[in-house]
């Protein structure tokens, strides 16, 4: 059998095991009879189509150096939000399948969530149009846990459990005065509440924070809010709220929008920004005397590699493991998903789907997983999400800091 | 010889270490032979007032207890900012040496920061006129590193480490996608820039970031800032600025407060907020079609308890146990200050110095670390702070998150 070179790319925002994939992806191919080359695309499709790729195989021929992959934050190999067009529209395709030909390209891997999806997708159904025997297949990868057909993603893990981990450090440190107080945290998720929501397994027998969680699943009403703050405050003198950055009214309206302005990215998402701080400003205004602090977690929740969780690490390796596995096997235009197994204790089970089913959709919190007055996660969330928190890994320093592998 | 309770109190804002201190002072009282009880104050001495303590002694005689307490954040006894009258104004000081005498209290240790070595300094003062023979120490804590006759504080290192390390994610992150981008990150600090300045050690030979500096040491300049920027961003891509909260102008005021009000705390500090904001408007307004972000650390940078400085966790229980010794040694209106041995590689002694000397002071960085500028900080800076953050600690977890030390 004649060997091919395999293609990967990381493409969307970055979590903290997206390198996690790419590493299992490069160990497998490494150790694939069927490989020859992997090469990676510098910047996704985008800086492909430019030509920009490097040689993994290559770069990584030092072990030591591959496993700092793993603890290293961010797209190793840089990504974008490059949008394909339709297939009807050949151009780029026929310039991207070009590229594939010289560079001898057997499998093209996409690390990335439901955008990257599209593009998998897309790239997918061109081949099988055109019967071109490139094998495409999908790797999952989002902190926001919003891809259809996976019992979670990759990346939701350990954003979780920052925004965990985080917020019991918040609530502790709201306590150390003997004031009232209010801390408003907002998080990351635009349409689906995952990470927000994962700011319950903050709470303890000793920490009751955070007392109220606002998921854009709910409409969010600006009068219900204050008066379950107030509620709130009756039995904790420091009550943490914490909000999805996407929640939005009865009328879809988004809060954040409610003054300033919003851009749109390429994608047609809007950025969104504030909601904590209108929030805060409605406290301070209708609740004066209570101490009011609104803190966004920003980037720092999706690239935290010291509060990774080491059963994320895990399963972000075998996704990539599987997907090379797979198209050595022959399979294509499908992605890896992951399966909890039915049983005692916590299995995953790693299996394909196809990729057109799964880009461009979104999957919401299901309504039984809300309580009915909006302001909550039931525990049957909390058993779902608990095991994917769980385990650390063996972080390698230098000089006092996580020590990374840099591209350039 | 009679043996004496001793009494402590955390007192100020929490750094991650603060209870590694109070861990210091509980186990070198629990082996003193003239030490009885360990008595905490809750919330500081505005708790003690109101009758508000504990027995350490008893509370912590589980040992695995006791270690818990070291990566336990905020300050496990709560803290206060109550501000003690002048001397003369005896009232609140005949209750309070009342109670003293009540508990039998022969040491007095306040873990602090400059406003807690006023009370420190006060108390010790009115003692020395009436004659008491309680032992008053200071315990220094936090994180702005501001106390004068320390070669730093406990609670720097640990603050320095999390914004070193996180800037350099953020850097990594902000790399993501090929286009020009501008992060603006605040940092904690009114007066002192010290935590600010420690954002320097993100570079590497592979991180240029943070590209700029700014310090509330340096007069900012709105229009210099812009200029500094557009050059930064001739040769990297992605450019993040660090500044502190308390930048001003020429003219002493506070960039955070050219729009918008500043409220006022107990001890007359303003309390800041939106440095960044600002000069993320300022430069989608002078620099368009840049992408730009403001982030503030808020209260993380002081919480954080998996990347707290092994090195810092060790000095912040060596100055407790320094107190505690001292006070038997019959030292009292001192505060343990750390003094670093002029010889090859980093060693610390442990000295005391008058606490009246201390309290109200701020040190800030010398001019001669800031480079002429004002947008970095000098090697020699960088040499300093280096060894602050070395060090990692094992952290004891449970179900996948820190595990931690309730008071209740």
């Amino acid at each position: 059998m004649e060997k091919y070179n395999l293609l990967v790319g990381q493409s969307g925002g970055p979590t903290a095991v997206i390198n996690c994939s790419l590493y299992g992806v490069i160990k497998e191919a490494m150790e694939s009879e069927a490989i020859d080359k992997v090469y990676g695309m510098i910047n996704g499709i985008e800086g492909f189509l430019r030509g920009e790729i490097m040689d993994l195989g290559e770069f990584f021929s030092d072990p030591d150096k591959l496993e700092l992959l793993k603890q290293t934050p961010a797209a190793f190999l840089g990504s974008c939000r490059y949008k394909l067009p339709p297939i009807d529209e050949t151009d780029v395709y026929e310039d991207m399948f070009e590229k594939f030909a010289d560079y001898n390209i057997g499998a093209f891997l996409y690390i990335g969530g439901n955008d990257s999806m599209d593009t998998a997708g897309k790239l997918s159904a061109y081949a099988k149009r055109h019967g071109s025997d490139i094998k495409f297949l999908g790797v999952p990868k989002t902190i926001d846990n919003d891809l259809v057909g996976t019992d979670h993603t990759p990346g939701y893990g350990s954003a979780a459990k920052y925004i965990a981990s985080t917020i019991r450090d918040i609530a502790i440190d709201a306590g150390t005065y003997d004031l009232k107080s209010v801390t408003i945290v907002e998080i990351m998720g635009r349409h689906a509440g995952w990470l927000c929501a994962a700011s319950a397994l903050a709470r303890n027998e000793h920490v009751k924070n955070p007392m109220l969680i606002y998921l854009p699943e709910t409409p969010f009403s600006m009068d219900k809010f204050v008066e379950n703050v107030k509620d709130a405050l009756k039995t904790e003198r420091n009550v943490v709220v914490c909000v999805s950055e996407g929640i939005r009214d009865s009328e879809h309206r988004l809060i954040c929008e409610y003054k300033g302005k919003a851009d749109i990215d390429n994608f047609g998402h809007k950025k969104l920004t504030g909601a904590a701080k209108l929030l805060e400003a409605e406290i301070m205004d209708k609740i004066p005397g209570v101490k009011c602090r609104a803190i966004e977690f920003s980037l720092i929740q999706r690239s935290s590699s010291v509060l990774a969780s080491g059963r994320d690490k895990e399963e972000a390796e075998a996704v990539g493991r599987f997907a090379v596995k797979s198209a050595v096997a022959g399979e294509s235009h499908q992605m890896v998903c992951m399966e909890r197994a039915e049983c005692d204790g916590y299995k995953i089970n790693y299996v394909l789907k196809e990729v057109a089913d799964i880009g461009n959709k979104e999957k919401m919190i299901p309504s039984w997983w809300i309580t009915k007055d909006g302001t909550d996660v039931t525990d049957e969330f909390i058993e779902y999400v608990k095991p994917l928190i769980e385990g650390e890994s063996e972080i390698i320093y230098e000089a006092g800091m996580p020590k990374y592998v840099y591209r350039d």
